[in-house]
């Protein structure tokens, strides 16, 4: 029973802990986009980017168990796996982001990226934006809004204005890149006034946390340019973006057409193991390796990379960054042949796309966007909402993802803003 | 090639990564408490606490390997096996230990511990020994002087002298708790002086790193006085001793007798899975979960859980804790019965043991302790070295650990004493 779940939760975990819907899903298996209920309900999931090759892909599993009865052990030992993993992703990057570490989740990835920023400059100043999360570590959550810190901002850190592609900053579309530019700079000042300097700049090449705006590539030049000049690092999250799912390119950072100093990997590199790992330039590399002795226990074990590995073979095998391309431009167009009172805005990049909602006088429909979501899932489909007001609508599908899951869950969704009163 | 794969690693992974030993074990194989090299060498594993219950032991690869199978997601949706697992473990701690949060790694524990100290008390100032370890992440760092943070100690952290059994805090055995409790009360008063106030006392009930020092139940009664009468709350770090390996208690805090706060807990939970947790009192869970939004991707996931129940399936049918009592009084009374010049002191509690050099002088034997380490990998028994000084011999082998293996170990360090120069 839920209701016994819930309780059981509140004794066992305390309060505050975060789920998704009113009610939410009790799930029991999981295969390939699709997910079930304990109550044998299927499910198709558009929201999970953690499960990137499909929920429990065959090959993944069949890794892990093949390599977790033979040795599971740390770095200080030797192994090829850690290696041969860290060979084949770097091979994906340019810009000489070849040195990596491994570690366990997208937090700790973030967590050493900042330091990095760091023992490069030796300033501690650090720039994101206002409506966006980099990690649940202490470091990483002083530049998170999404969830604030406890204690406060501190005062080496600084968050300009997130860009939008409805209310965009600097008031107008074409003048954003270069308004966004301003704002670092003013930021990088106030950093250097403060007497802490600045260290570097941390996004997400999507702007995934901030709704995915619709930015054209390019669109980061004005501020890459403005970071540089100030002896900043670029420190790129690309925990949603990454490993294919914007289609185009493999990486976030290429389809925006910038040079990150630092690349940051998480969720889906495993298929849900728990990898994540930094890759940056060797001189970056360097500069953190010689300040900071750093090691992990379980950061590139071989089962770990055993599971990352077979991610990208799967990937590759099954052509999934195309599959993403295609589907998510497939959907995309319904997404914006859909006529509604409230639609200010269908977007997206291969398998990362939604709709956002406004009111007539342009104010966020919050609360429609809510009960959308709600009803989509109660209708079979999961998918969520993300924006400074939680407005937007987002899909984020595992990359098997096909035109017919699409259409199922478009279909879907054209009934739900049917049925779902927005007066 | 060990060379090989040195120069590989030194391409990808960059300079300063830590490895084990002059020439690094190049590990293909693990079972129970033996590993494999590339060259088929058979070795003795003395040291490794991750493989707790013994290097792939089947009952915890057959439980990864059939939830990987089935579901593996997050905490957002509800599941079974995070409330079945956090039920089971916090019944085996008193003091309200009651409510847990499950993450993947031990830096990630002691990182949301320091920030339930600030959350509970409204302070920053936190205190640790000066001869430790706490994690990776820069907020753990800042207080690890093993491991020192980039850019120094911050104003809100204070090091006080570690305990030791060889040379004691206060100058006598007899006075040093008295002496170790009142370096912290010093702390605190320089904390609230600072202005950032005293939020609590992060250590290890066995301080692990600090040379695990020979100390009686009882001995942290004065130093928990002080911190509870100053409004601090006690972290107690359980990554080492915890899960049955000091033998005569489960949990390392319960052999010293005092009643902890906040408990983590991380390397042998789920026997290498990546698998950590917080452990607290329900005040303290609230005040934390209130202030902070919490959430971890993949902490908690039902593959997670299914390793963790695992390993405490076999600590329990195995009778692990029991074993680790009565090897490890066999394997202490062996170490007390040797006989050697630069002998300064045998310690250890349950699976924990080790010795002390030092020269005639009382100065550490550092240079003795490495070769005799060396001598011992170069005879297939894998141990390693602790303490200030790095001059004390460190055993903490998987829980499987028989007599006979006691006897390997010991056999051959009788024979590395007979021929490890010390002159």
């Amino acid at each position: 029973m839920t209701s016994d779940l819930l309780a059981r939760r509140a004794r066992v975990m305390g309060p505050n802990v975060p789920t998704f819907y009113d009610t939410p899903v009790h799930l029991v298996r999981g295969e390939g986009v699709w997910l079930w209920d304990a109550d044998g309900r299927k499910y198709l999931d558009c929201y999970n980017n953690v499960a990137h090759v499909g929920h429990c892909h065959p090959h993944v599993v069949e890794a892990i168990a093949r390599q977790a009865a033979v040795l599971n052990t740390h770095t200080r030992y030797l192994h090829e796996t850690i290696l041969d993993y860290s060979e084949r992703l770097t091979a994906t990057l340019s810009h000489d982001l070849d040195q990596m570490i491994m570690v366990c989740t997208g937090s700790e990835a973030n967590d050493i990226a900042l330091r990095m920023a760091q023992a490069v400059t030796g300033k501690t100043g650090i720039i994101a934006t206002d409506n966006t999360y980099h990690g649940n570590t202490l470091a990483t959550s002083q530049l998170s809004t999404r969830r604030p810190p406890i204690g406060g901002y501190p005062a080496h850190v600084r968050l300009v204005p997130a860009p939008d592609s409805v209310r965009p900053v600097g008031g107008t579309i074409e003048g954003q890149a270069q308004a966004f530019a301003e704002h670092i700079a003013r930021a990088i000042a106030e950093l250097e006034a403060e007497g802490c300097g600045f260290s570097g700049f941390m996004l997400c090449p999507s702007f995934a946390n901030e709704g995915f705006p619709r930015l054209d590539p390019g669109f980061l030049d004005p501020a890459v340019e403005v970071i540089r000049k100030a002896g900043g690092l670029v420190l790129c999250d690309e925990v949603q973006p990454g490993f294919g799912r914007i289609g185009e390119t493999f990486w976030g950072h290429d389809w925006m057409g910038f040079a990150p100093d630092v690349v940051t990997v998480g969720k889906p590199m495993a298929n849900g193991h728990p990898v994540a790992a930094v890759i940056a330039r060797p001189d970056v590399m360097a500069a953190f390796r010689t300040a900071f002795g750093y090691f992990n226990t379980f950061g590139g074990n071989p089962v770990s990379c055993a599971a990352a590995m077979a991610t990208l073979d799967v990937i590759e095998r099954e052509s999934l960054q195309d599959n993403a391309r295609a589907v998510g431009a497939y959907a995309l167009d319904r997404l914006h042949r859909i006529s509604h009172p409230l639609k200010a805005e269908a977007r997206g990049t291969g398998l990362f796309f939604g709709i956002e909602f406004t009111h007539d006088d342009g104010s966020p429909a919050t609360e429609f966007t809510r009960e959308v979501v709600e009803y989509m899932r109660e209708n079979g489909v999961l998918m969520n909402r993300i924006g400074r007001e939680m407005n937007t609508l987002k899909m984020r599908p595992p990359l098997p993802f096909s035109k017919e899951n699409a259409d199922l869950a478009i279909d879907t969704l054209e009934a739900a803003l049917q049925e779902v009163p927005y007066g």
